[in-house]
């Protein structure tokens, strides 16, 4: 009820504080005889991971996944699968000398003020490491739906911007998920540049589902677009959601909308119509800034990093509502 | 697990078809003790009635509160509270010839794909008559969190847009919720304008909260943002959510979001910080246009009475994160 | 959260107090597509009724069901099915006497030190009246499994025990449940003799399921037995539970028990295996003795009432455990 | 969903199968700045150990306790707190040969029929090495409720039995948790007879709760009596659960039972009294019986081994039922 749990049927539980020992999680209703592969999964992870990308974080983090449970011999067992991955960098000295220094926008001040406690050394369960455990979740809700894909991409970041769909949506954008892969060596040194200056920026990022069985989603409360919603705003630095059509809903005609079902972002009523989804996210500015950004262990901007997390959380709701729909279904 | 709850320790749970016998809710988790007024919860519905706002649909509705639980002179009795509107108002004949009729970015079509079933004699749960379970709990949550308050007005209806926070936020801006009320000829005319060509059209809506304890919300999943966001979305017309700064983020750096609190709307790390919060979002335009909505009885535009509904739902969240911040307190 | 929601994919949510103006309940995750009888589920509510066993208590309640939402057309909609029952033969004056007067073994004492507040006209949420909804519950429930055969019986009423299984177990054993029908004369002149007295006796009743599907119940927490357990231990004068040879076990050798699969109940580890399930459940005696009892308007054993309610909350927990596995059978 | 969760404000999620890498516990809802000793954890999960109790089995497990979140400079932090305790004994080689054997009244032959595969080395999720997950959440729950006792002890231990509660309950009745401690070495005599002769025995096991808090328990279907039920017939040999006066209700008069407000162990409709609570549950023989058992690395009794398992349930139970009743003493 602290909140670290997420999902229904395919639910995850997270834990880990980004200088504790691990960060982990824990999956419960992951169904029996699905075949896993610890290469596969180390890959999601490996996506996620910092230092890889000219312009975000130099800091090495071994993330490295250890499977505690839930696995035999190359197949799950329908048990909670537990894997936790080591926090192996965590230099505590480098952060006492922020340990009265509260970040604005981060959560700094507010965890303290809400448990008269906090673990100083870094972000603790609000670092971006407590993703880790969502990349995870994600790996496994793939094995549930392996037909559905779900693809994220940067449309905007900073003053670069992609307004469409990508027609080669499923091509590989590395390293900054930006389409438009010739703006590659403009976004690193604009990135650079960032840094040089103690200075972050935030960006927009569009996600695509495509082959989506029809029928996920509840109404009333747990409508699709209410679970999309809630798992991209339970990422730390998002400040919108969208779908379909968006903002741009308030000033266009109801014959208008109606004229195109894309509009609707591949729900009606809150349920998937089988159509392309398409929804879209703000990500807010990294809230390190100044002198404290200029020594480089922290990104100018997450979102590169933040695509497999995007993605990863696509996949928990709609493996879980997969779940949901298939248990109404008898016979 | 069908998706009519919503809460935790304090949940509502809806049922009901909008030509089914009546609506109704059940709230678990209302402390005991609390002063119930009859009045007070009638006037919230009759915000939300339909019939009252020029250029809004003329059936009049007659959703008359019946209490069937939980209340004893005049106090909460820590039971479940249900609550039914009976529907009153249904002519099915009215709705024979729409049987096989499925509006674009509606429920209509994917609730039969999903149940294979539809009472097709009106939207079933997925009308906007299911949100007069919303207001009611809005009512109870309202009770629970008394010195919080909760407003919501119209800052976009298609043309008409009011770009501030107004200063007189709390006052009365009857019938449209738009504060520039010298407005409201205009936007009459104009709704009018758009029935008589069966048209719709959506709209942004702000929300403001004054007065929130500090420390609500949970790190990781039930970030407040994210109960926010999911409680918003599940609500039928909504396409986006934001807080703060919302989707300016993308192109905002760092420096200048952190030069002010107001950025992060009242929430750091999905913990409140004891600021005003600022939340908008979007509503799509109606899904009936052309022929059927020339027939006058749905509305061109929603949002003028979905305006207790949005703030209801705000409340339902603070109320549900009030109580579990509440139960970890322990000394 | 206030406990008055039970089961995680077909749950109710039950809501009333004896003495207020209906009881009621909300099911959620009925599949759609089942085919209701109004008749049958008025039968159930029926065999539960008071005034009609001689011996039992002389009120008569009309219990008549009313159905306000999720039917449709004689078929269940996959929406929440709420049904009310009003509460039409409260005399409240009859109570009054008995407002501060706290009946040992009841909840009236301790409802007040947990609210600070009571509807003193009778058992508020804590009277035997609450099971209606449990009954009406049983009743979808059953749709859902309808090969699942649950019957109950009296195996003990103060001095009359019926110590083995009866071979014609699907007989009607009216008025009492009694299988030993010969005996219901005599069964009739003690209970009437207890009535004369203010004296109250309690009971013991098995429990037996045939059918059930194999692999039902869930390892660690949620294991059959455990969901049983708390299902009929949530029925108030419910004082002892036990599957199998139960408190025997304690004293018979494992390979005694292991000679025969039906020592274990009809499940192993937790989970249906197949084999006819067996429960045994003690009822204590009424709460109300002494001169309130001689009035006439109290059961001196609610047992044979109770038979319907157990039978409920037994197919209530089998429907919801048939839902999750069904949930997980993915191809 | 799949079951693995237990408790709502106060909640742990166990994982781990007994021959896979480790066995482990989130616990969620554990309020922050809590004193926290690693020694007592241990302390605690060395009671459960193995191979300390002549007549238990002879296994050494290394039970080590390694925490991995929620707890910083000796305090909880109000974060999940995850522990693991690696499985360090298992010779899977030893297992082999009972790959297809099916043990009568354990999980193996269900779980495979549920799952479709299972962990064969041992007993997977179903295996006594669960246990050790509730022993670390009962440790976290005493931190929340430091002023309840709670004790429970063999009341029968195959011939072996105590029927009273003694004088001196909370002492040490080391090593087989029989309060006539005179008798331990007829009981370990009797111990290894069983052993010798590959037999088993189950026996019975009291609870006494002091110093419970009023008003804990929620009407309907989270009465105190059903969780404590739910909790401890969810432990693997658990076949029975009563509490007060239990089975003997069924024959005893209501003006006996209502003499004494013992009769009632504690709680009335469901809710804590304040008074002494008592429960009695029984524990069924090991499964494992015949040549197998003769190997030694069995149990012929498991039952001093689950004293511990059972006090933490019993706690788990409380701390839940205590910050939820907190959670709703509003002012």
């Amino acid at each position: 009820m602290r909140g670290n749990s997420f999902g229904k049927m395919f639910s995850l539980t997270s834990f880990g504080e980004s200088h504790g020992p691990a960060m982990g999680v824990v999956l419960d209703g992951v169904p029996s005889g699905l075949k896993f592969s610890l290469d596969d999964l180390q890959s999601e992870l490996d996506r996620r991971a910092p230092g890889k990308i000219a312009g975000t974080t130099s800091r090495i983090e071994n993330d490295v996944a250890e499977i505690l449970s839930g696995i035999f011999e190359g197949q799950t067992l329908g048990t909670p699968i537990a894997v936790i991955i080591r926090n192996t960098n965590q230099k505590s000295s480098d952060y006492d000398k922020i340990k009265n220094d509260h970040r604005p926008g981060h959560a700094d001040r507010t965890v303290e003020m809400k448990y008269g406690i906090r673990d100083h050394r870094g972000g603790g369960r609000a670092s971006g490491r407590e993703t880790v455990a969502r990349v995870v979740a994600g790996y496994f809700a793939g094995l549930i739906i392996p037909k559905v894909e779900v693809k994220a991409f940067v449309s905007c970041l900073g003053p670069f911007e992609f307004k469409v769909i990508p027609k080669d949506i499923y091509e590989n954008f590395a390293p900054y998920s930006f389409p438009d892969t010739s703006k590659n060596e403009e976004i690193k040194n604009y990135l650079e540049d960032l840094q040089k200056n103690g200075e972050s920026i935030g960006g927009r990022v569009r996600i695509v589902v495509d082959h989506c069985p029809v029928g996920l989603g509840e109404p009333a409360f747990d409508k699709l677009k209410a679970d999309f919603a809630k798992a991209l705003l339970s990422i730390g630095a998002v400040v919108s959601f969208s779908y379909g059509l968006g903002e741009e809903m308030a000033v266009t005609l109801g014959s208008e909308v109606s004229k195109t079902l894309s509009s609707f972002g591949g729900m009606e009523g809150g349920i998937s119509n089988g159509d392309r989804m398409l929804m879209t996210i703000t990500f807010k500015p990294t809230s390190t800034v100044g002198e404290k950004a200029k020594e480089g262990r922290h990104d100018p901007c997450i979102i590169p990093r933040a695509i497999p997390v995007v993605e990863a959380m696509v996949k928990v709701v709609l493996a879980d509502h997969y779940l949901r729909q298939n248990a109404y279904s008898i016979k």
